[in-house]
This record gives C-alpha cells, structure tokens and sequence, in this order.
C-alpha cells in the first residue's frame, strides 16, 4: 500500500465552506484511498455535513474551531481574530505539529499566507514566500511564480523563485533538469525591469544545479510552454494569470453563442461534441485549480475560493506528489548556494 | 466628400518591410478613399512594388531614406543611426511639419517610442508618453495602457493616463463619459501597489470630468469589458497583452487539433464552419492591430511588427476616427486640472 497522506483541511474556507471542502475531500478520498483527513471547523455545521459522507468520515477527524476567518478580513484584522482559534489557523498547526502532511485551505489567500508565515516561518534565506500556480501549455503544463504572495522583487529574491520552482517542477513534472525563464517585456538583455536583467546576469554566472536557465520569455510564450518554470514578481504573475483566466472564459462564450446562433452550428455541434467537451476540459481552470506556498517551512495549498468539489479535489491531489517527493527537503536542499556546502545550507534551515 | 486624411508610413518597418506596408495601404484606401499616403523608404526597393499598386500609386508620394531601422536596434542605436535620414525619422517629421495627420510603423517599438518624443515632444505636463492598445472584450473594445512605453509609474503619472486613456475611448467608441479602472491584484482598497491605490484616492477625490472612475479591475475583468479603459503601468500592462494573445492562440490551437481528431468533429466541423469562422475572426489579432502613442504632440500608431496587411491595414484605419476627432485637441484640453482654468492647461500646451 502508498505512503499514507495526511491533509489538514480549512473546511470554513471558500465562497461555499464545508460543502464543497467535504465535497471535494470525498472526491480525493475516492481516487487515493491512502488518505487521511483532519477537518477544522465550526463542529455544529461541519459535523452534520461530513455525516452524510460515511466512507470520508471514517477516514477523517473532525477538530473544532470557534472563529471562521473572512474572505474579506484583511491578514491583520484575520490574524487579531483566529490566532490560535480560527479553521484556518488551526489547520496550519496541523501542519507545524506534524499531525498533517499538508495543509488545504479555499479561504481567505492574505489571512492564508500570513499566517503561514507566522507559524511555519520562512525557509533559511528566504524572506517572502510565493504561490507558484500550475499553467496548461501547448506542451502539457509550467508553473508560474509568484502569482501574488508579494509585490515587488529583487534580483536575489528573483533567483530563489528560479531555484524553489524548478525544484518544484522536477517534482510534479518529473524532469531532472527544468527549464526556466523569467518572465519580461522583451527577450533581449537590455530590456525591462533592472532586477530582472540582473537576475537574468546571476542565473547565467551561477549557474544553479538542476535547472537549465533559458533566458527571459514575454506573456505570449507561457500558453505555448517553451519553459517548465516562468518566474516573476507576484504583481505581474497575478494579472497574467487572470489575464489568462479571463481570455479563456472569454473564448469559451464566444464559442458557445457562437454555436447556439445558427441550425448548422447547432448540428455540427452535435457531431463534434465529443471535440468539444475535450476543449471545454483543457480550458477548465478547475482541473489546475491550487496553487502551492513555496518558501515555507511546510507546504500550504491555496484553492480557488469560488471553486466547486470537483476543483477542490484538483487541490487536494497537487498535494500527493508534493508529499511523496519531499518538495520541502528538495527545496531546502536547492537552495543552497552554489559555494557553500549543502549541509550548510540544510543546518541553516532546520534551525 | 470626407476630410482628407493625410498618412506618413515608414515603408520599412515591421518584419515584412515594404511587401506589408503597400498591401495594407492599398486595403486601406479601398476603404477609405479619402486618404493621402506619404511613403518614406528605400526607393530602389519601394519605388517597384508601389508600381504595381497603380490606384494607390496615384494617392501617395514616395520619399527615399537611405537608412532603415532595424528591428533589433537598441533606441539609442537607432538614434544614431537613423536620425534626420531613417524612413522611421523622415515619417515621424512629416507629422511634426504638419504634412501629415498620423504616422504609422510597424518597426521597432522603442526606436519609434524614442524617436516619436524626439520630434514630436511630449505635452504639457506628461513626461512619458504611453502606448494604448484596444482590447476586444464581451462588451466590445476596451483600451488598455500603458502596454509597454515605460516601465513603472507613479501615481500622477497613472492618472494622467485615465484622462488620456478615457479622451481616446471618447472619440473611438463615441461614449460621452468612459468608465475606468485601475488594474491591481485584488479590488479591495488595501490591496496592490502603492502608486496605483494612491492613483485610485486621487481619481476619487479630483473626479476629472469626461470620465467615471469605478475602481480597481483585476485581469480578468479587462476581457469582460469591466470597463471601457483599463489603466496600468507599462511592464504589467505588456505582460497582460502578452499573455491574452498566447492564450488566444492556444485556445485555437485546442479546438483546431480537437475538430480534426475524429470523424464526428470533422463532421461537424464542416456544419459549423462559418461559426467557427465567426470565432476566428473575433480572437484574430490582426482585427485590433495597433498601438496607440499617447501624450505626444502628434499621433503615432505602432502596428505589430509582424503583421500582415491586413493587420497593417487595421492599423491604418485605427487613424482615421483619431483624425477626425481631433484627438490631440481633446487629450490636451482633457489634461487640464481641475483647480486651474481650461485656458491655462491649453496655453501650457501650446509652449
């Protein structure tokens, strides 16, 4: 049998709460049996739900959490009022406590990330943690980080993005030696922001081991997939992926009235159903719904918060392969400068 | 018969040269025959292929530049080089001397961008010009800027692209008063960079008039048409261009390989074709081709450089609405502060 996965979920997090967190949690439960769920939340709401649920439930605890942080709660006004009593934070020691593998919450993603940081710290060297999203390409799919922990980046900050994404990459994807570009407005060295050319200059001198620096790519070359890792800084990672989410909704209901309007579009649609639900489910963003907390002392999973059960599930499983891998021994391991000596740099971060 | 319309076009521009650039003229004047074109190039080279354009031929003028600007030149090569004698100066200065209404390039972005402040200056009170790109959106168009003129913006410099940015979507798509929004991470009050919340109080306190200021819009909403201007700094906002087109093609990608897979899809594609054609057509970038260069003392369209002529055609007729509405006058008169009287923003233009 696998290695069993513990999973801490927030199951007051989301637009739609327990429903869909237990919905989801079911889903996951049924494609990996080797699971194991601990649910925070408020008992009188989530207990009844998770009831309904007997196979879920008996692979599952049930802890009780007074406080439900808010989906407009700001991290401070979050942290004043669930430290130590809220789903969320409870969830996160789950984590810390080692009672969990990993950590899923839909909710609230700056009351997530702070307080991530306050209880599972930063790995040694880093300062900011970042969300890496997974993004289908043309090739299969890349990741993109920092898709909004912080705004802002300097080049070193830049270079550590590089290095805990390819590690991520080899990890989901399975390739030794990821490719990585950083995402600019140009492809020439003498364009763009000037942390970005000097993380360009530093990933070229150093050299980094396990990943292939390819240089900078624009918007345009992310869909296509000509790298497995595109880093930049959170504020430009996250309009490029609402941008993408956007341009893909729009797309979808150009499609759909354009095949409703006339007798002809409305036969060929029946024929080619078939086609067509293929690209409705590659342009779903639920079936990559979750993005994943890198630079954290333990792994935190951030669902969509208007996801469905089905999108919730999609989060939960990107954790398995993150657990059986060891992302967080990887990381820690990669991040060692080049220079050091690796125990260094893993003493550094167990301290 | 309409006001004639009087077009500078560097015939040497974009990846195609001259093949590009007197095919689109020719579609545009079929369109619009109230057009004058000044071409400027190599006339060894331009001189046969506008020969064979015998209609179009008898509309315009030939100007021969020994010195084309390249396509990889950095700006200040590109100065070097091409100052007083490039195809891309010599069209830029037929504006500037008023022989001309627009000027039209598909050449080197930054070369244009340096060469256009150059000639032609800024106005009054803007230090960086920007480029403003349409955006096709559910409801229609949408303007988006800066798509990539400058790098960063403070919060005056945001503001002075609403008002730019909404005097523009007044004379292209004839709405009295444009929506606009702020493009940031989230679209509550605290969230983003600092620059774009503070633009944010400042359109709220000093409601320019000839707009309606609705707040932050996140990536998503721009293909939405959320608002009709989208308003950003120049690397976020390229990086959202970008990124949209990648996706566009993407998506096309899907559904192309998806209808050719089986014999049902293929059935069905040839019932829906002219759906599909409509589709096509609405995710066609060549539909939309061209940037505008706003806050310059002339009007500069920038085509893609790789566009076809229709593409570049599209660009052209981008300039005849801009023409005939005055939209320098209007930019001008809209930049003037409220606090100050109207006259005052005019004669400091003017200087």
């Amino acid at each position: 049998m696998s290695q069993m996965v513990r999973i801490a979920l927030d199951a007051m997090g989301g637009d739609h709460g327990p429903a869909v967190v237990v919905a989801g949690a079911e889903l996951a439960l049924a494609r990996h049996p080797e699971s194991e769920f601990l649910f925070f939340g408020n008992a009188a709401v989530v207990g009844p739900i998770l009831a309904r649920h007997p196979a879920l439930k008996s692979a599952s605890r049930l802890v009780h959490a007074e406080v439900a942080v808010r989906m407009e709660d700001k991290p401070s006004q979050a942290l004043r009022r669930g430290r130590r009593k809220s789903s969320m934070w409870l969830a996160i020691e789950a984590v810390k406590k080692k009672e969990a593998d990993i950590v899923v919450s839909a909710g609230n993603t700056g009351a997530l990330m702070a307080m991530s940081k306050f209880e599972l710290k930063t790995l040694a060297g880093i300062e900011r943690p970042a969300i890496a999203a997974l993004w289908p390409t043309l090739r299969g799919e890349s990741i993109v980080l920092d898709v909004g922990a912080s705004i802002g980046a300097d080049a070193e900050h830049l270079v550590d993005l590089a290095v805990m994404g390819a590690a991520t990459a080899r990890i989901l994807f399975g390739v030794d030696c990821p490719t990585v570009g950083l995402l600019n407005i140009g492809v020439e060295e003498v364009k763009g922001l000037e942390p970005v050319r000097e993380a360009g200059r530093i990933l070229r001198e150093r050299q980094p081991s396990g990943l292939e620096y390819l240089g900078f790519v624009e918007g345009d070359d992310i869909g296509m997939g000509k790298v497995d890792v595109v880093v930049t800084e959170g504020f430009a990672g996250n309009i490029a992926l609402k941008t993408a989410e956007g341009t893909a909704r729009q797309l979808a209901e150009y499609l759909r009235s354009a095949m409703s309007r006339s007798l002809g579009a409305r036969i060929g649609y029946l024929f080619a159903r078939s086609a067509f639900r293929e690209v409705r489910e590659r342009m779903d963003p639920r079936r990559v719904n979750g993005g994943v907390f890198l630079g954290l002392n333990g792994i935190v999973i951030k669902s969509h918060g208007g996801t469905d059960a089905e999108g919730f599930a999609a989060a939960i499983e990107l954790g398995y392969g993150v657990v059986r891998d060891e992302l967080l021994a990887r990381i820690t391991a990669a991040l060692g400068r080049p220079g050091k000596e690796p125990q260094a740099a893993l003493r550094g971060a167990a301290s």
